[in-house]
């Protein structure tokens, strides 16, 4: 891999910095994946060590992929926060149990001054669906992953949006409903607290401790509860499983309805864990959100699902490091 | 004013078409008005009157300024609707009663084939406010109107932002109570029929007519009922009135906070005639837009009122026309 003076630092690494993961993988310039590594992260951990880590990771799959330091041209990150793009900085973490944390620098001075670039983790899913999944026919998309939480990152013109601050995208604190349950943001009635994983877990264990809807039974155990679970039951026709994940879907409708017309997108490219479970949740979303979107608007959006798979998290850090390297170099 | 070769061509027309008026203005390069006209408009009039009165007024106001038509670049539209600002296609007007109206062709054939170029007026007032009123410190903003209805323009990285198709920005259809009353979108419970001013009135009439609430008696009169009734009922102290007010700006800060969660802005520039209540509304506003709004992206947010008065939609129009040009000169 040594090769000649043209193919020379021509390699760049991905890391997803996740709440309880670090991946990283090593790309070719053709986005082939030569090498990877991945390592665990705890919540509260502290974020030297997992900086000391995530070093560590970039040298492991730098090695697997047999790519010597002067090879690289740098390594890109997506993190699990709220992150400025300009400074490299994670601005607040929860997962992670951080606030101003300087990722970019700390990270530079372990990697020995090779080029760090970072981002929120669906800000590069978003460019990686934009450049190489579903996005690419696009211009102007939203990306939304709905997991235990709801996130989401912005194509517009073609080109990552990120705000003024780096936290446009936060589609999960859509208000749905204003007098709804408390969000962990602090407000009430986020999209988060009735669509996410997680928000759907609480949402059965409120609606299983007052006995049910209208004094309904239900199969759901409330004290081992999983978004599984209710899927399954929801497939096998609990009426309190169905009606939680109506309103799941339903409320993502909404808050799509609203990024709609505030943002007349062509498409919404919706992945995550929660949308595995397929019609039973993907089909209240679409109807809600084509019923709710002005119909001009509305008529035009696609909803599809993502054209990467796990890797979206690598493969769009290390374009975040490519496109950033180019634009420095294109210049004014 | 018939000047040299390099002064030729430099003044541009802004024309503003509303539901109820046209009016023009003429612009020299300093953007300073050199001559005006305005003519009115009715609803459910054949689009061709319109278009042949609008290229009357614009002749009007050149004629006042003493411009030939040989020194101006073009006109630039304003107009009240859903537009395609890539065929100057007025796509949906309910003010106009418009439908799919080729307002850029028609009109360059009145004008005898001078360059014009349209877009929604929400998007030209933006503009105006971004390059000479309220919007001239940030690049990234939203620009609201509540009026009779509720419009919006974004500014993003220092540019409009029309979204796919030109819709970007109708944050008057931000759902905020999702059983909310219809709206004439078709939709239930947009901030549009709690915060702008006809929907202040049909909230009124509502609560009037089942008696106020909790019985209170109140000093609106149902039959000749307008926003500014609303306003000074609340300003004696009526509580049916107050509770209307409050619950208008509350609703608009919930939008506007659901506005900041998608895209990060750095200001929000609200104006239109219903702003002009003062504190009343725009105290509701601003209190539920820092209570909802993620902390991080709520707390950097400023909401700041127009910087430009009644010439906005001209001087947009007019700017409009001007930037499409440079862009178009300038090239890739």
């Amino acid at each position: 891999m040594s090769g000649d003076r043209d193919s020379a630092r021509i390699a760049s690494v991905g890391v997803d910095l996740g709440g309880t993961n670090i991946r990283s993988a090593v790309f070719d310039d053709g986005m082939q994946i030569l090498g990877r590594s991945e390592r665990q992260t705890r919540a509260q951990e502290d974020a030297d060590d997992v900086i000391r880590r995530m070093a560590t990771c970039v040298r492991e799959a730098l090695e697997q992929a047999s790519v010597a330091a002067g090879e690289v041209a740098g390594v890109g990150v997506g993190a699990a926060g709220l992150t400025d793009w300009r400074t490299g900085v994670v601005v607040l973490a929860s997962n992670l149990g951080w606030r101003n944390v300087p990722v970019r620098e700390r990270l530079e001075q372990e990697l020995d001054g090779l080029r760090v670039e970072v981002d929120k983790d669906t800000n590069v899913a978003a460019l990686a669906e934009a450049r190489l999944g579903a996005g690419r026919e696009f211009e102007h998309f939203l990306y939304v992953t709905a997991g235990t939480g709801i996130g989401g990152g912005l194509i517009l013109d073609g080109a990552l949006y990120r705000g003024a601050t780096g936290g446009a995208g936060d589609v999960g604190h859509i208000v749905v409903d204003p007098e709804g349950p408390r969000c962990g943001c602090g407000d009430y009635g986020c999209v988060e607290v009735f669509s996410s994983g997680a928000g759907m877990v609480d949402r059965a264990r409120e609606t299983l401790a007052k006995g049910g809807d209208d004094g309904e039974s239900s199969a759901l155990d409330p004290e081992s509860l999983t978004t599984e679970d209710i899927f399954e039951a929801a497939r096998r026709g609990d009426a309190v499983a169905i009606r939680i994940v109506e309103r799941a879907g339903a409320a993502l409708g909404l808050a799509l309805a609203d990024y709609v017309n505030i943002n007349n997108p062509e498409a919404i490219v919706l992945g995550g864990g929660v949308t595995r479970a397929g019609e039973t949740y993907l089909g209240p979303v679409e109807r809600e959100l084509k019923r709710r979107a002005l119909a001009a608007l509305g008529e035009i959006v696609e909803l599809v699902p993502p054209g990467l798979g796990d890797d979206v998290g690598v493969t769009g850090a290390a374009l975040l490091l490519r496109e950033s390297a180019s634009q420095e170099e294109g210049g004014a």
